[in-house]
C-alpha cells in the first residue's frame, strides 16, 4: 500500500498504438506505471485499469488531465488507494474476552459485573486494575491546527486521530480512542476533557491551535490526576531535544555554547524554546512573521510571545530572520515553507545544524541546504533524519501508564529525549543518522522504561514496577 | 467461565479424613465442588485448589467461612474468576489496517491522510464514509443508577460500560466506547456529550438516574443530528412491549382492553408507560413508594410523576399497590424486590401476566407467583422469559447506523419491538417462551432491518440501503 499510487480506469478503442499513446502520456506527465489490467474487452473497445505511481497530489492530477486530453479515451474512474483504505475508518473496538454463552455473559455483564463495580466503589484505586483505564488514552482535538491544513474542524480531523490511535497501539500497545470536539472555546474544551477523564488513563491533546492550546493544557494538567500532554508542543520538543543532543555530539559543541534561532512562535516553537532553555542552551532568538521577538516589541505580540521576549534573546536583537541567522549554530524551523536560503545558512557559525520541520514543505529544501549545512533534519520521511513525534508519544505514554503516573513532568520528558537520543549509539552516529527510525521497535520500550523510572523517582507514579516488568506491554 | 465459581486455595495437614472433612464442610455450606487440584504436597502438609460452584456472593462467603472454621486448615487465597476476568479491562482498540512499513504509514498517517481530511473538509457528509463515525457509538454514563447498585460514580460504572461495549460488538457489530462522566449536572452532561458527538454515529445514554435522564435525553435529541437513546428507558420499554404483545397473544386479550399496573416511576417505568400508551393500551395505573399516582396528588411528586398523573389513571384511583392490583390484567414491576404477594396476583383478572423486572431480586419470586400466574417474566437469566435490553440495543443501533439515521424515533422503536416479538413464531409461543434468547443471532439482524426500514420510511435516514444490504454487518 502506498499513499502515492492512483488507479485510473479508462475505456478506449481497441486498436494498435492506443496503449502506447496512453503509456507515453502517463510517462510524460511524470507518472510511473506499476500495472495494467484488463477489466473488460468487448468488440471494438477495451477497458483497462492503470496503476500509476506519482510523487504527490498535483502530479496525480497532471496524469489524469493528460489522459483525459488523449483523443478517444474515456476516463471512467480514478481511484485513490488512500481514500479506499479509509473507507469505514481505520480502527475498531474489540472484546478481549469471548461471549459465547450465558455463563460468559454472567461474568462480563450482569450479574457478575456488579461485584467488580462494588470492588471499585469500595476502593477507587481498583479502577486502575479492573478496567480499561490502565491502558487507555483519549486523543482529544478541536480540529483547529490539523497537519499543515489548519482549522478544518473536528470531523475532518478524525482520520488523523484514528491514525494516531493506530500508532499508539502499534508502537506502544496503548488503547487510544479519538475524541473530536465540536467546540474551540478553551473553557468548553477544558470542561469536556475534565468531564470525560474518569475512563481514561491519560489525555493526549492533538492539533489544537496556539495560543489556546497552552491554556487548555495547563488548566487540565492542574485539574486532572492523569497525564495531560499536548503532542504538538512537548512531543515535538522532546524529539527536537533528542535530535539536537545527537547533532551537537557530531559537531562537538556543548549545548550551553549554542546559539539557536527558532522560526515560528506557535505551539511547537514555544515548547521547544522552553525545553531547550530547561536543558541549558546558551542563546535562543525566536522569530515570527514580523521578525525577531524582543522585549519591548509592541506589534503582533501575545502572551506566549511576551514569554519568549522575556525568556530568550538576552542580547535584545531586532530585525529579520535572515539577520538572526548571523553567527547562529542551529536553525530550528517550525514555521512555513521556504523561509530561508543557502545564503542565510552561509551566515551561520561553523558546522551549521538546520532542522527545517515545516510540513510537508520545509523552511529550506535539503537540496538547497546541502552545500552549506553540516547536519540537516526535516519532518519528512523521504530524507534522512526525520523528526517525527511517533518517536516519542507511544513510548512516553506506555511508560506513564505502566506506573499509573499522575502526570508527565519535566523529568519524564527529559528521560524520553535521552532514551530517544541514546537509541543511536555513539559509533552509529553520523550527519545522516541522528534520530532512530520510527520502525525501531526497541526504542518505544526504552523510552517507556526511562519514563517510568523518572516517574517513580519524582514521586508521580501510583504503582511501583520492578525494572524487569517495565514496559512489558511494549511490543 | 462462570460468575458463580470461586477457587479456594487451602493448606492443611496431609492426613486421612481431612479431605473428606473439607468436602463435607463445603457441601454443608451449600457449595458444589467442581474440581480439586493439588498445588503443592511436601512432607506433612498439602496445598490444594478447590473450585466451588456457588449460587451467589453470600453463599461464597459462607463456604469460605465454613472452611476457615475447620481445625488445621489454612485458607491461603480465595480467587474470584469474575475479578480475574476483569483484570486489565475487557475491551481494547484495534487497528483494521496493518502498519508494517513506511509506505503503510504514509497511507494511514501523514502525508496520505491529509487527502482524506481535505475530502471531509470539502464534503462534510464524507465523514460517514471515510471515518469510524459510521459504526461508532459512545456509551455515556454519569454512574448514578448503575445496575441495582445506584449512584456508585463514573469509575465504578466503567466495568458495566465495557460489558455493554462487548454486547454491542458481539450482537450488533457496533464499535462502542465507554465515556464515564465526572459530573452529574444535566447541563454539564448535555454540554459534554454535544461537544464529543462529532466522532460518533450515535449516543447510548446508560444508567443515568431519573429524573435527570429525561432532561438530558430530550435536550440532546433536540441538539444532535445522530441518534440519542437512553437504554434504561426506551430499551426496556421496547423489550417490555415486545414481551407484552406476545403474552397477550397467549391469553387472547386485545391491548386496548388491558388494565396494567406499573410499579416504579423511574426512568424505565415512565418510558414503558409512554410506549404502551402510544400502542393503545387500555388503562395504566402507576404506583410509587407512596402509592398510586393520581391527578391532584400533592406529596412526593415531580415533573415525571405529574406527567404520569395527567396521562394515566383515568379512573383517578388512589391507594396502595395492593389495591391497584384489583382487576388488573398485567403487573409490570420496574421497582424493588418483594413488593407484591401471591394474594395480590389472586386479585388480578383472569390469566394474570406478571413482569417482575427488579434486578437482581424481582417484585415477586417466580416460585411464589407460580400458582397464580399465567405468564411470568423477570430480568433474570435463570428463569424463563428474561426481559433483557440486549434483545434490543445491538440490533436497534445496527439498523440506525446502517442508514446513518439522524435519530431513533417512535416508529423505529415500534419496529424494533415488533421484530423482537416476531422472532418467536406463533406456533412456538408459550407461557414460558414469549421473548427470544439473547443468543438468537438472527434476531439482531431482523431488528436492524426493521429499524432501518422504519428510518427510511420516516425520512430520518441519510443513506438508502437496499433490503438486501440491510444489516450486512450484523453477525
Amino acid at each position: 500500500m502506498s499513499a502515492n499510487t492512483i488507479t485510473v480506469r479508462a475505456l478506449y478503442p481497441n486498436r494498435p498504438g492506443m496503449l502506447g499513446a496512453i503509456a507515453s502520456a502517463i510517462g510524460a506527465a511524470g507518472g510511473d506505471i506499476g500495472g495494467i489490467d484488463i477489466v473488460h474487452a468487448a468488440g471494438e473497445s477495451i477497458t483497462r485499469d492503470f496503476t500509476i505511481g506519482v510523487t504527490d497530489d498535483s502530479q496525480a492530477q497532471a496524469v489524469v488531465q493528460a489522459l483525459k486530453k488523449l483523443k478517444g479515451i474515456h476516463v471512467r474512474n480514478v481511484s485513490d488507494p488512500v481514500l479506499l483504505a479509509h473507507h469505514g475508518g481505520k480502527i475498531e473496538m474489540r472484546s478481549k474476552i469471548d461471549i459465547s454463552n450465558r455463563s460468559d455473559l454472567s461474568v462480563v455483564y450482569t450479574p457478575g459485573v456488579a461485584r467488580v463495580c462494588r470492588a471499585i466503589a469500595d476502593d477507587p484505586e481498583a479502577v486502575w486494575r479492573l478496567t480499561i483505564k490502565q491502558n487507555t488514552v483519549a486523543i482529544v482535538t478541536d480540529g483547529t491546527a490539523v497537519l499543515g491544513l489548519g482549522d478544518i474542524g473536528p470531523e475532518a480531523a478524525l482520520p488523523v486521530m484514528e491514525g494516531k490511535a493506530m500508532l499508539f497501539k502499534e508502537f506502544g500497545n496503548v488503547d487510544a480512542w479519538p475524541i473530536c470536539l465540536a467546540t474551540t472555546d478553551p473553557d468548553e474544551i477544558v470542561r469536556t476533557v475534565a468531564a470525560l477523564a474518569p475512563g481514561f488513563g491519560g489525555i493526549n491533546l492533538e492539533d489544537i491551535a496556539a495560543p489556546r492550546c497552552f491554556e487548555v493544557e495547563s488548566r487540565l494538567r492542574e485539574m486532572l490526576d492523569i497525564p495531560v500532554f499536548h503532542d504538538d508542543q512537548d512531543g515535538t520538543a522532546i524529539v527536537v531535544l533528542a535530535a539536537l543532543q545527537n547533532a551537537l555530539k557530531i559537531v562537538g559543541k556543548p549545548i550551553q555554547d549554542v546559539k539557536l534561532v527558532i522560526s515560528g512562535c506557535g505551539a511547537a516553537g514555544v515548547a521547544c524554546a522552553r525545553m531547550l532553555l530547561a536543558h541549558g542552551i546558551g542563546d535562543i532568538v525566536a522569530v515570527d512573521r514580523e521578525g525577531i521577538v524582543y522585549e519591548g516589541r509592541r506589534e503582533h505580540m501575545n502572551g506566549i510571545k511576551q514569554w519568549l521576549a522575556s525568556n530568550t534573546n538576552h542580547r535584545k536583537a531586532k530585525g529579520s530572520l535572515s539577520g538572526a541567522m548571523e553567527g547562529a549554530d542551529v536553525f530550528l524551523g517550525v514555521s512555513a515553507p521556504n523561509l530561508i536560503t543557502g545564503a542565510d545558512i552561509q551566515k551561520m557559525n561553523r558546522d551549521p545544524i538546520v532542522f527545517a520541520l515545516a510540513n510537508p514543505d520545509p523552511e529550506i529544501s535539503p537540496e538547497e541546504a546541502a552545500p552549506y549545512v553540516r547536519v540537516m533534519a526535516t519532518g519528512r520521511s523521504d530524507y534522512p533524519n526525520q523528526i517525527n513525534n511517533v518517536l516519542c508519544f507511544p513510548g512516553l505514554f506506555r511508560g506513564a501508564l505502566d506506573v499509573q503516573a499522575r502526570e508527565i513532568n519535566a523529568e519524564m520528558k527529559a528521560a524520553a529525549a535521552q532514551a530517544i537520543a541514546s537509541t543511536v549509539r555513539r559509533n552509529e552516529l553520523s550527519e545522516e543518522y541522528i534520530v532512530p527510525s520510527v520502525f525501531n521497535r526497541g526504542m518505544a520500550r526504552d523510552v517507556a522504561r526511562a519514563v517510568a523510572q523518572a516517574a517513580q523517582k519524582t514521586g508521580v507514579a501510583r504503582r511501583k514496577r520492578s525494572a524487569r516488568s517495565y514496559a512489558a506491554h511494549a511490543r
